[in-house]
């Protein structure tokens, strides 16, 4: 055994100290569909906040790059380590230590899962509102990555639902920011800098999230539209009727053909309604109250008919799950259907149309195919990429996602720029905004040991 | 004139650079009760980002202290300039440049007054939802403060509604973070870093606000409690009840009847009821229903009546709009009753009974008053302090803010530190997060213009 593994192994126990062949193809990579996985050279397992900070300090003593790892759902190759370096698997510090039902909090290891955690808070009527699709994904990824999903557009992403961190920085600190308090305004908000720094600032080895109570009725209304443009100018409506939907989301009429398909899911649309159909709106209602649902379920069905809607449904309980599920799998069916990339530009809600539509034409032109759904309500527009071509793929990117930001957007809403959009950011970003961001960087990490090759060369 | 001066009225224009006897007593503090205001030696009151980009490149050069200014309505003499000091006033730029109704959102330039703003939203039936108590406070204030005021419990803070930036750092250059996006995965989110800076980061030169639809109907409701700890237990229940209340304050007796006096203000509680209660809860409810408003506004009285509040009375809109006035104004009536200073820790919501009990303790002990109010939905407990004595003074507030933060709190909610509370937070706030809140100061400010004296020595 070399040096750096003999200390990881005395630090985290030889059993958790992976090298070589005990290293499983699941940690050499996330979900991204970019660029071949890597396997790291050791995976570490730590249990502790302790042991994490020694891990970070021999690592940073070594100069060996570390990665830290959730669940690898990530969609951005964030998570995907470097062949010479160490993996921190958060796999064990997977606990909820507290579900506050005074102060509406719970604190949790990193490593929890979404779904855990869903069915634990449920027990007790409240929720951690960040649903991305994939439940199996951790908390400490919301963090890594500031995780989005279908509910953001009433409850926001992840930066909005954790109040709090215990962090160990890569010079080998343990700090505690935030906590119980919804606000604070006593000194720089370093909660907010590390949520969204893709592992590349600090690492969190304790979450403190906020949770909210569950409402006790649901509804989800489905409604198609023969006009793409029509669906785009319903959202801003939508948003403004004070109705707050709790879902609010896109599909154009390839993805709800795929992904009803794939799900063998019938919704009782009409032949002659679906074939007339360019895109469809999923609306989500929720209420304490079962009467006042239905009253502001009536009332969205007139607004949408009123904004062009073909026709309005109502699912029953099943459909409506299932057609979620569907939709939350739609970047499987991406996968399936041989999608070479998935990004998830946001743009201003009202620039979605014209973002649609250039970003179509750049394909045409390209002979590239793009195909998607999206958070319509965030403007976050999830669009799946055909064309196997790399150099045709990246050019294709850069155009659209330069679209984006010239309409006032941003490369990723969501899914993080990782490693698979740093050229793309590095190149349109403003270069002030980027010297400023190393500068951040280097003030958190000297050494540069947390995660090089994300977000920066 | 000096160098210094030339090169700044070449920039702003002579009638924009004041110096000597031209700088006004305004000028020369914030509305802390703590320490001497402090005239600058310069005033510049800049019209454009290129000519505050401008002004701070000629700061940087000569070694120029430069302080933000908006309104000046501050509680911790974070606008109070150095007397060798340049205050840069923003009261020119003051323009509301767009309310975008289909993104709900409003672009402003940092001077504009939350009460202008108030007032364009309102006639297109949308608001910044951001109201501390004095309206005469600019939006630029509020990203330095990271501003809460009486809504917070329903809209959040000055964080969760500022969206983007145009912001000079103090390097010279102009740069955009965010926009109408309500959210991004795209790098570090400097938009957070630099609200709630207290103007040693960045200028704000623009800001992005997110608007909300205005509910037509609104209630006021309030709730006498002969227990104080009833008040602070009734709290989160009210919090997880569902009700969603957008107003959730509590008043303690003693400042309820300083503020009705000084308001001239009856809410018709009986004497007896009075003059037995402890302390007040102010909840207010909205809705765009009116029907549903007044069906909440009955759960809501029987909630408050469970919970122990000795009567609850609906106030009428006049009364109601008065209290809320005299609640804003908490703040005058404590310093016309000679407080001393006004703090305004926050705690985990259920932490603030032994908040209080304690706090209480340690004044009683040292002879000193303390009184107040607070946004209890948020546990921002705000006490006028009462002692003339400034040693016995620093050691009540250092043993009061140590209290909040063993509790899980922060020593401000949303004042900010300043520079009167800097002793205390470097003092008890952990040396490693101090460390590395220097170091992002110094990776965006490196020759240490903006705002010396502020959050660190
Ligand atoms: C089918 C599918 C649907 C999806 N839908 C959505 C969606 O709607 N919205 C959305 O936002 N995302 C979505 N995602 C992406 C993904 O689920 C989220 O990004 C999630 O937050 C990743 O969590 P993870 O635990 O898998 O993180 P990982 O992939 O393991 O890591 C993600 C990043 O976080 C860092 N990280 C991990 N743990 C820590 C820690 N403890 N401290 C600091 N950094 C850490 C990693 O280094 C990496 O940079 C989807 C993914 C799939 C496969
Ligand atoms: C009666 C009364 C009641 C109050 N109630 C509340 C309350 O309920 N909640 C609350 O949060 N506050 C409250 N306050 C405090 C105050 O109103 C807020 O802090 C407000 O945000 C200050 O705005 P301002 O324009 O007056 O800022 P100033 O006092 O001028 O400045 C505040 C800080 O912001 C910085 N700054 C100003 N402009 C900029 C800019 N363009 N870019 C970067 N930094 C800038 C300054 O340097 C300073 O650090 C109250 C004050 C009073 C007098």
């Amino acid at each position: 055994m070399g040096d750096v593994a003999q200390r990881l192994a005395g630090i985290v126990g030889e059993q958790h100290l992976l090298t070589g062949d005990r290293i499983s193809d699941d940690y050499a990579g996330d979900e991204s569909l970019v660029g071949p996985p890597a396997k790291p050279a050791y995976v570490v397992r730590p249990a502790t906040a302790d042991e994490v900070a020694a891990v970070l300090t021999t690592a940073a003593e070594h100069g060996v790059p570390v990665t830290a790892r959730g669940a690898g759902t990530g969609l951005s190759a964030a998570a995907r380590p470097r062949p010479d370096g160490l993996l921190v698997s958060f796999e064990r510090m997977n606990a909820i230590l507290e579900i506050d039902t005074t102060n509406h909090v719970a604190v949790v290891q990193p490593g929890v899962t979404l779904s855990e955690l869903d069915e634990k808070t449920a027990e007790k009527g409240l929720g951690y509102t960040v649903y991305p699709g994939e439940l199996s994904a951790s908390v400490g990824g919301n963090v890594g990555t500031n995780a989005g999903g279908m509910r953001a557009v009433k409850y926001g992403v992840t930066r909005h639902n954790v109040l709090g961190l215990q962090a160990v920085l890569p010079t080998g600190e343990i700090i505690r920011t935030g906590g119980k308090i919804v606000k604070t305004s006593s000194g720089y908000d370093l909660t907010q800098l590390i949520i969204g720094s893709e592992g590349t600032l600090a690492l969190a080895t304790e979450v403190t999230v906020r949770l909210h109570p569950r409402l006790g009725h649901g509804a989800t209304v489905l409604a198609p539209f023969s006009d793409f443009d029509q669906v785009m100018a319903a959202v801003p409506e939508i948003v403004s009727s004070g109705l707050a939907p709790h879902i609010l989301e896109y599909i154009d009429a390839f993805t709800m053909a795929a992904i009803t398909y794939t799900a063998q899911l019938s919704l009782g649309v009409p032949d002659d309604v679906r074939e007339a159909s360019q895109a469809y709106l999923v609306v989500g209602l929720e209420n304490r109250d079962a009467d006042r649902l239905d009253g502001d379920v009536e009332t969205l069905g007139e607004l949408l008919s009123g904004l062009g809607a073909s026709d309005v449904y109502v699912l029953d309980g099943t459909a409506a799950r299932k057609l979620i599920e569907a939709r939350e799998k739609a970047f499987w069916t991406a996968k399936a259907a041989g999608a070479d990339d998935v990004i998830d530009v946001v743009v201003p809600r009202a620039a979605m149309p014209e973002f649609l539509t250039r970003a179509r034409e750049i394909a045409a032109k390209s002979e590239s195919g793009v195909a998607g759904c999206g958070h319509a309500g965030d403007g976050n527009v999830h669009l799946g990429i055909f064309q196997k071509d790399p150099d045709k793929r990246a050019n294709l990117l850069h155009d659209i996602f330069a679209v984006g930001m010239e309409l006032g957007g941003a490369i990723s809403g969501e899914h993080g720029i990782g490693q698979v959009k740093k050229e793309h950011f590095l190149e349109l970003e403003d270069p002030n905004k980027i010297a400023l961001m190393r500068r951040l960087k280097q003030a958190f990490d000297p050494a540069g040991i947390l995660n090089p090759g994300v977000l920066f060369d």
